[in-house]
């Protein structure tokens, strides 16, 4: 296959490929060049017929002019495809013991505000009330001083503060938490509760015809950072909840269930979870 | 793999798939099957970054907006990534000596005017005259007649009508002839000329990322039908073009290439093309 090759069904990715310029970025070419195989092996291993292709080309459009910025349905489609949990495990593997990573999702805010240790970060008086706490630890067990613990988490009707400007207070269910010597982290939040994905756009339409519902298992969002540490984006997951082993976006890990136990004092429930983290 | 079983890196489109319902279209769940083990296949193969797949969502995203009843992004994307061509190739596979398909591209019109046998399709005081004959057959050789033959083209400066509505005359460069007994057609137009593709939005940036030119070309459009033949979708090329082995959207078939030859009556050029239909 020449750059003057003419194309042909039986070498149509080569024909394509041989096109690309020889003074290019090497990574795009390495990145594009499979891209393009990929795609033309999946057209023929299915013989994609013609309107079927028109369907894609109208999926496509549809996915992209509904975004704005407040919905991002590219991100949906990678999620519910499991494309971005394996984008994040590939970038992100870990030692045995590590906290494991899962995805980021859309609703993390920046400058959360810094928050005292055992502080409420439930701003209305909603939801089943749980208290969180934990130790941030190195992969050997010794408590990190100075980590952040940054959490976000939806209010007992399944929405963020984000979600509802004009409903719940700003900041509601989030904070960030600074551990002292001793690692610790504690803070008073609302037991979470499931809910669904975006679901009234095309990739709502693409799960309900794949039959698989939108619904997003019951979790905490935790941004974990320190100095001279690998910075961990994870959840974590309530081991009760109906939704949690058909997470519309494959967030769930084994590792990252917690136990949410009742609690006899002050609190309904009770969750402990520690994160260990790995030196960068 | 189970319906129940977590995501993990190893088996990530067969989590994925998994999670597919019991009771949805099969052809769909061969389709979605196969894209999500390639697009994993595809992540893996290349390590993907997490700024990568960054880059991704948001080109999607450009894409998808840029799209409008006068431009459709997705399909340049879908043409100059080869996967138009491809689709086409598989869905119409012809036996040899029978005339090849290539792009319907986005400029055919339907209901173009029926035109007498060798009246003008220029209706423009612009270009260089040609004279289009040839005759329409089937695979044998024989005449068909009633057969439509329904050509589009671009005008002198490489637009058409439909892109330059208040510039050119409606329904310049386009016509509809139908066969008498002896297949024959013939028409006057312009000698076509090549013109890029629109390359001001994503696509063009990718192109020119890749180190390609954005140019199709000198061609003409065909849509060729006849009662109980299969209909033909295809060009004809200027052998001379000097964009002819590095068409951006692929379109160009050895086959498709026409003679374009000085005339010595009334035309500049004469180019001759039979069309060889197959029985539907």
């Amino acid at each position: 296959m020449t750059k003057e090759s003419y194309f042909t069904e039986e070498d149509s990715a080569e024909a394509v490929n041989a096109r690309m310029g020889d003074n290019i970025n090497p990574r795009l070419a390495e990145v594009m060049s499979s891209l393009v195989r990929h795609l033309h092996a999946f057209a023929k291993d299915i013989d994609l017929r013609q309107e079927e292709w028109d369907l894609a080309i109208e999926f496509l459009t549809r996915t992209g002019q509904i975004c704005s910025p407040e919905r991002q349905e590219f991100i949906l489609l990678s999620d519910t495809l499991g494309v971005s949990m394996l984008v994040d495990a590939i970038n992100n593997r870990r030692p045995s013991g590590a906290t494991e990573n899962t995805v980021f999702g859309p609703f993390h805010v920046a400058e959360a505000p810094i928050r005292a240790m055992g502080d409420s970060i439930n701003l209305e008086s909603k939801g089943e009330s749980c208290l969180f706490e934990g130790r941030v630890v190195d992969i050997d067990g010794n408590p990190i001083q100075g980590a952040t613990v940054d959490v976000w988490s939806d209010n007992a009707d399944g929405y963020y503060d984000v979600q509802q400007p004009d409903i719940q207070p700003k900041f509601n269910n989030r904070g960030r938490f600074i551990t002292e010597a001793d690692g610790i982290y504690s803070f008073v939040g609302i037991k979470p509760v499931a809910y669904p994905i975006p679901d009234d756009g095309p990739v709502g339409k693409m799960l309900s015809a794949l039959g698989r519902h939108p619904n997003r298992p019951a979790h905490l969002h935790f941004l974990i950072t320190a100095p001279g540490y690998e910075k961990i984006v994870t959840h974590i997951f309530d081991g009760e909840d109906k939704w949690l082993s058909s997470d519309a976006v494959f967030g769930v890990k084994e590792s990252l269930i917690a136990p949410f136990e009742p609690n006899t004092e002050k609190t309904q429930w009770r969750a402990s979870f520690d994160f260990v983290m790995v030196k960068s």
